[in-house]
């Protein structure tokens, strides 16, 4: 067998596609959100296909890692992270502190590295699986099952974007209530099948945000429910959601910000699972799980949150995690400590969530339905989108990830960004708010 | 591409291989020890090989996995531990107990069947390896090391089995006293060029061993040394020689037996590098690591030995484990949890040999030369052998494994198995010593 895997070229797109005004704790998404698409071509001609943020930030790393890519082998994926380490970043992009814009968690050099190297890896196991004639999910050892869940990622929403803001016009209305968060959910249920029900919250006072919930209930009747405040409460206010809604939750997502309030709220928790074992009061909150995507996002977040106790279940998310195989080491790691897992996203496209598909496929005890953008975004770079029926995507036995770029798609969306004065090329919920809102500063945490 | 994938056959073949009069707590090593052989042929005619125990315990469950294996993809890896969960295993050879023979840790049904598992595994991924033209490493992510570093086994030992037993002679002599341990030793070095040495301890009172340590300090000055007692101490005379050797020894292996009594080790070890660090004091002890395969050898186990602190590295090996991918997740385990990672060994041949240098060249932070009893074994099933040369075996870039079945071998020493009564098929290291020592029984734990 002859096959030259080797790498030959490496190109890297910036493109912006369209967002709608969706809220949250922040702010509101900007019109158009930034992406990094890459491409990997070996010697024979194959071409991988990779995807990641696309924010300043992440492009001048992407390009030092792009060159020290090409002449070596596409299944040279540990040597991956051996090169991350050689990759420069800029210090004034990492403050140690939890991201302003990105709701991603601390910020850290090694999380950004990864999350450039994310794109990378995948695009190498797209090459790599085009070249051997196998799905990636078959280098990740094979799917064990056909089909993954998502669940639905409901959001409060504008109708539109502010006035007189170029952007792409959407047909979802507006949510800023719990008749329009039901309203958005069953649209979602009609339009692609999910069963269970995601709410971004941390936008509207916490009461509001309960309400918005118990009517999903009362709609959906034993649907699995989840709210994600981003960090915005308090302990006790954690606490306090916990108890109105313990009834109705899959689990609550990060209610509080750091592993440190994070195991408050689940000692509090805790204590009420046993009160009510004691003595049959504790209330709701006994028994409800934490879920995170902000206090565990690396590897070495894992030891304190695990050891303390402060999370049930962690929100995986390759391009956090630095790659599909280091996503399926967090599942490893978390069924050896008896935590759930599930999978977190971001603004995407269909790269991404082939790439999602894939891993989650393989993944034995993958406990909930994953979450997913992918909905919210109505431009992709691929010749056919990735299809969401009965809430779940099927998992492809083509080589490679399975999907195929639109050159003139991504001509289109690079063409935006080069058109861009910088405004939106740094993804900024912040600033977007600030159109509608002169006087919105970022909130202090907690926020309630 | 047309390839097929598909098992059309898998073939199990128990062989008898010599093995010399070693010593143990338990005993001495039989003459002869059982290992299967598992060969996976695909439809193409590809054929992958792999190996793990060959005890009576192991082949029922194997052939039950072989059975179940056929008609399935060799690419699919995770179903193997799907299928592994519906192999039946008699419950009377699973006695949760720590093994007597093996001087394995806690045998349990789980442990048996990914010990079986391991040998498939190894065995599709040198297939796979094979049809795709990849060596397992390039399976496994790819090397980050070009040869993988081994130690030097020392084993205090007969000059002979006993007389009128059948068994093949050695060359290796005597080893019952320090001038003995550093004559082996030294050959070791000459024969091999390993510079890091082990000594199998709990076979002469500690003040013997911990003599028979010293003198290879002083004969090797500044090379690694560890002692292994398999569990035979203490906690107290864990720590009394982790006093007497702290200055010159790696680490301490499975000094004591069970997560319970290593924590207690510990502790104690800790309480003396703090006495260290406030007043000078705390004695050689102070900085010595506790290594384990005995403790931590499943999944299940590793929570409370991690939390407990009371290993600070863990030996892996890949038939305990369940495989080399199962190996790259305990590594990734380990990372996180700042535990160190290497390699133990039981009794194994070459195909053995070859899995364990791929997966361990593709583990980025192995922090231990790898223990291998393969330079004890003077027959083998391949038509050449792997060699060590300063004290390294050089990872093979051929596809799959890259060793080659010898049937004429595998035939003569499955004869061998054929042609047994029974005595031999079971390693049992006890039964061996009373053939020398009539009066022998497996000593009770802790044995000094």
């Amino acid at each position: 067998m002859t096959r030259d895997l080797t790498i030959t070229e490496v190109r890297l797109t910036p493109i912006l596609v369209a967002d709608p005004p969706l809220l949250n704790t922040q702010g509101v998404h900007q019109p158009y959100t930034p992406r990094l698409i890459v491409e990997v071509v070996t010697a024979d001609g194959v071409t991988g296909l990779g995807e990641t943020y696309g924010d300043t930030k992440y492009l001048e790393p992407a390009r030092s890692f792009a060159e020290k890519l090409v002449g070596r082998q596409v299944s040279d994926l540990n040597g991956l992270f051996v090169l991350a380490d050689e990759v420069a970043v800029d210090g004034s992009q990492v403050s140690g502190q939890v991201d302003v814009g990105g709701l991603r968690g601390v910020q850290t050099a090694d999380k950004l590295r990864l999350s450039v190297v994310s794109a990378f890896e995948v695009a190498c196991l797209d090459a790599l699986g085009k070249a051997l004639g196998l799905p990636v999910h078959a280098l990740l050892g094979g799917k064990v099952r056909d089909a993954v869940e998502y669940s639905a990622y409901l959001f409060y929403k504008w109708a539109d974007h502010p006035a007189g803001v170029a952007c792409e016009k959407d047909d979802w209305g507006a949510a800023v209530d719990p008749a329009g968060v039901v309203e958005q959910a069953r649209r979602f249920k009609e339009r692609y099948g999910f069963t269970s029900f995601k709410l971004k919250g941390g936008v509207f006072p916490p009461e509001e945000e309960i309400a918005a919930v118990r009517a999903l209930a009362q709609a959906f009747p034993g649907h699995p429910l989840r709210l994600d405040p981003n960090g915005a409460w308090s302990v006790a206010t954690s606490l306090k959601v916990a108890d109105e809604l313990g009834d109705v939750l899959e689990y609550l997502e990060d209610p509080a910000l750091g592993t440190a309030a994070m195991a408050e709220v689940a000692a509090g928790l805790k204590g009420a699972a046993r009160s009510a074992s004691d003595n049959g009061s504790g209330g709701r909150r006994a028994g409800v799980r934490l879920a995170t995507n902000m206090c565990v996002t690396t590897f070495a977040e894992i030891e304190e949150a695990f050891t303390k106790g402060a999370v049930q279940v962690v929100l995986s998310d390759h391009h956090y995690w630095g790659g599909l195989r280091n996503t399926r080491e967090l599942a490893a790691i978390c069924r050896t400590f008896g935590v759930e897992v599930s999978m977190h996203s971001n603004t995407h496209l269909g790269i991404s969530l082939a790439a999602m598909t894939h891993v989650a496929s393989t993944v034995p005890d993958l406990h909930h339905a994953c979450d997913s953008h992918y909905p919210w975004q109505s431009e992709d770079v691929l010749t056919e989108r990735l299809v969401f029926e009965n809430g779940v995507v099927r998992v492809s036995d083509a080589p490679g990830l399975g999907v195929e770029l639109d050159r003139d798609r991504l001509e289109f969306l690079h063409r935006r960004w080069l058109d861009d004065d910088g405004t939106l090329r740094d993804r900024d919920d912040a600033a977007a708010m600030r159109v509608a809102d002169p006087e919105w500063v970022t909130p202090a945490v907690p926020r309630w």
